[in-house]
C-alpha cells in the first residue's frame, strides 16, 4: 500500500477530524497507525472503534473505490502537487467541539486545482434561515470577491452559503463547497443543482467517504477545513449559536483574518455577527472593498472616516467660512450685522465678502450681502 | 465685576469655543484677559476683534440680561455647585476643527442640577435625515438608558437627536439639549414643542449668549460640549461625512467610551458608523444592555458569544450524541448499522441508545432503533 492508499484507509477507519488520529499521526507514519488499526501487535494503541472498522477494510475500500468512480471523485492528500498546504495550520491547535487536526486527505468532485483555487480565496458564511437582507449580502460579498480574484469558499448549505456560491457562479469563476457528507451526496437534497453546478465550474470537496451522511458532528468538523483553506472568514447572519461562528473560531484560532458584516439591531439573525464584532472576534466589513482591504493587511490605516473630500466650504480660509456662515439666504445683511454675527472685525468681513463675491457664493444689494444660493448649515 | 460675570462678558467678546480664549485663560485669570480686550494698556495681547467688540459690552450686557430673564436662562460658570467638573477636561485637548477648551460658562434653561443630571450620561446622536430604522433604534436606546438610569443628551435635532431626546422623555424622565444656538432659541423652529418639553422635564444648555444664531461652526464647537458632558457618545446613522462623527472624535480626543449602532450595510445612512466600528473609532453596540456594558467597562469580557446556554444534546456524553447524531426518525437501523455510520463499537452503540431511551430520545421496534422525535441537524 502506497502513503496515499494507507491516508485513505485510515479515512475510513477513523472518523474524520479526531484529534485522537492527530495525537497518533503526530508521531507516527500513516502506515504505521493504519497498521496497530489492523493488531500488527506493535507497542501503538490505537481505540477499540478502530480496530474493529478494519475488520471490514477490504470490502469498505472497494466500495468507496466504486462510488468514487461513479462520483468522479478524486482523492488527495498531503504530497500531492494539489494538496493546499495552508491545511496543515490546522495540526497545530487544540480540539474544538471534539474534532481537530489537518485532513489525512480530502475527496475532491471538479476538475480544478484545489490548491490553486484556495490560493487566494475568502470563505463567505451565514445562516441557514437568513432574510432577504442576508441573502442579498451574501450574494453580492460572494460576486465581489470573485470580481476582485479570490475564490469564495462556503458549504453549499441554504441561505448565505447558497446565496455566496451563487454570487461567485454568476459570474463564471470556480467556487469550492465543502461539505458535511460525501463529496458525491447532495446535501441539502434541494441544493443537488447548485452543487452539481459547483462542481462543473469550480470543486466539491469533503473529507469525508463518498456516500457518508451528514451527521452533526460532520459539521463541525467541516468547519475547520472551510476555515483553513481560506485566507480569511466573513460571516453574515448568524443568530447567537450558529455554526458559522464555529468557522469563524476556526479562523480565529488558525490566525486567519475573520469578519462579520452587520445588519439591523433588530434582526435576531444578525445577533451573532454583532456578537463577534463588539467583542473583537471579527472586524466589521460592508462590502467586497472592505474585505479585501482586510486581506492585503490594509485595514484600519486606509479608514476613509477622517478623511473625506473636502467640500467647497471647507477650502475657504477661516474667516471667509466665518462669514459664509453668518449670511442668509432670504434677506441682506450690512458688513456691520454681519460683523457683530460672526465676531469678526468689519475688515475681515469685508475682505472675506470680496473673496466670496469673486466665487459668486455671495451678491451685493446696495449695502447689504446675501447669500447667492442656499448653503447647506450643520 | 465678579468673577462670573466677568465670565460672561468674555462669552460676549470672543465666539465661544475660541482655542485663543482657551490659551490665554491658561495663563491668566478671565478678569486680566476681559481688562486686556478693554484696551488696559497690560502686556495681554488679545485678537482685535474682541477690543471692537467691548465698545458695546455694556449694552450687549444689558440685551443679553434681559433676554435671559425672559427666557428663564441661568449663567452657570466653573466654580457653582452646578458646574459638571468633567467639562474641564476639554481644556486639555487639541483643537477640532478650530474650536476647544471648556466653555467660559453656560445658559442654563430648565430646573434641574446639570451636574447632577450628567454625572451618569450618555450622548446619542445621529443623522437628522435618519431612516425609521434609525429613528426606532434611537428611540429604544433613549429609553433603554434613561431606564437604566443614565441621562440622555444630544442636540435637538431632526432624526436620531430628537428621537434620543422623545425616547428618554416617554418615560417621564428628564433629558439634557445641547443647543448650537441660543438656549431660548427653538432651532429647528419645527421642534419648539420637543425643546420646551426638554426645558420643562430637563435642561436646554448652551453655551452661546441667550439670541444667538445656530451659525455652521457652532455646531461643531457645541458637540464637544456633549461630548465632555457624557461619560459616553452612541452614534446612530451617520453618513461618511457627518457632523455626529465628529461629537464621536471629540469623546474619543477626551477618552470617553464611543459606540456606534450599526444598521443595514446598504444604508448610506449607516455608512459612517459602519466606517468608525471598522476603524475601531467606536465599539459596536446594539441596545441599552451592550450600552451599558461599555460604560461601566465591562465590555468584551462578558460578552455571550461563546456562552450560549448548553442545549440538551450538548449535554449527552459523546458516545450518545454520535448515537443520537446517526439515528434516523424515518427509519429503524440495527445496533450494527448505527454502530458503522457513527464509527463506535457494537457495545458503545448499545450502551449510548440505553441512556437515550431512558431520556425518551429514541424508541426501539424489534431489533431496530429510530428517533423518537425529530432532532435537528447541523
Amino acid at each position: 500500500m502506497s502513503d496515499r492508499q494507507e491516508r485513505l484507509a485510515l479515512s475510513l477507519v477513523a472518523e474524520p477530524g479526531d484529534p485522537r488520529l492527530v495525537d497518533l499521526l503526530r508521531q507516527h507514519e500513516p502506515g504505521r497507525v493504519l497498521a496497530a488499526a489492523k493488531g500488527d501487535g506493535t507497542s501503538v494503541r490505537v481505540p477499540a472503534v478502530w480496530r474493529e472498522r478494519t475488520l471490514g477494510l477490504d470490502s469498505l475500500l472497494d466500495s468507496v473505490s466504486a462510488r468514487a468512480k461513479s462520483g468522479e471523485l478524486r482523492w488527495q492528500c498531503p504530497g500531492d502537487a494539489d494538496w493546499p498546504t495552508a491545511l496543515s495550520d490546522l495540526d497545530h491547535l487544540e480540539p474544538l467541539h471534539g474534532t481537530n487536526g489537518a485532513p489525512v486527505g480530502l475527496w475532491v468532485r471538479g476538475a480544478g486545482s484545489l490548491a490553486q483555487l484556495s490560493e487566494r480565496s475568502v470563505a463567505i458564511v451565514g445562516a441557514r434561515d437568513c432574510t432577504t437582507y442576508g441573502a442579498e449580502a451574501a450574494s453580492d460579498l460572494g460576486a465581489d470577491c470573485t470580481d476582485a480574484g479570490f475564490t469564495v469558499i462556503s458549504g453549499a448549505a441554504f441561505g448565505v452559503d447558497g446565496c455566496a456560491h451563487r454570487g461567485a457562479m454568476l459570474l463564471n469563476k470556480p467556487t469550492v463547497a465543502v461539505l458535511a457528507c460525501g463529496a458525491d451526496v447532495d446535501y441539502p437534497v434541494a441544493h443537488s443543482a447548485l452543487i452539481a453546478e459547483v462542481a462543473r465550474s469550480g470543486l466539491v470537496v469533503s473529507e469525508q467517504a463518498p456516500g457518508s451522511h451528514p451527521l452533526k458532528g460532520r459539521f463541525l468538523s467541516r468547519n475547520r477545513i472551510i476555515a483553513a483553506l481560506s485566507q480569511g472568514t466573513v460571516v453574515i447572519e448568524a443568530a447567537v449559536r450558529s455554526g458559522s461562528l464555529n468557522t469563524l473560531n476556526w479562523a480565529d484560532q488558525l490566525g486567519r483574518t475573520t469578519m462579520a458584516l452587520p445588519g439591523p439591531v433588530t434582526s435576531r439573525q444578525s445577533a451573532g455577527t454583532h456578537d463577534a464584532i463588539r467583542s473583537g472576534k471579527a472586524v466589521l466589513v460592508t462590502n467586497g472593498k472592505d474585505v479585501l482591504e482586510e486581506l492585503r493587511g490594509l485595514g484600519a490605516e486606509t479608514s476613509q472616516l477622517e478623511l473625506a473630500p473636502l467640500t467647497e466650504f471647507d477650502k475657504l480660509p477661516p474667516a471667509a467660512r466665518k462669514t459664509l456662515d453668518g449670511l442668509d439666504w432670504t434677506r441682506g445683511q450690512t458688513v456691520t450685522e454681519i460683523a457683530s454675527v460672526v465676531r469678526l472685525t468689519a475688515r475681515e468681513v469685508l475682505t472675506a465678502l470680496d473673496m466670496l463675491q469673486r466665487r459668486g457664493l455671495v451678491s451685493r444689494l446696495g449695502a447689504q450681502w446675501i447669500l447667492a444660493r442656499r448653503a447647506d448649515v450643520g
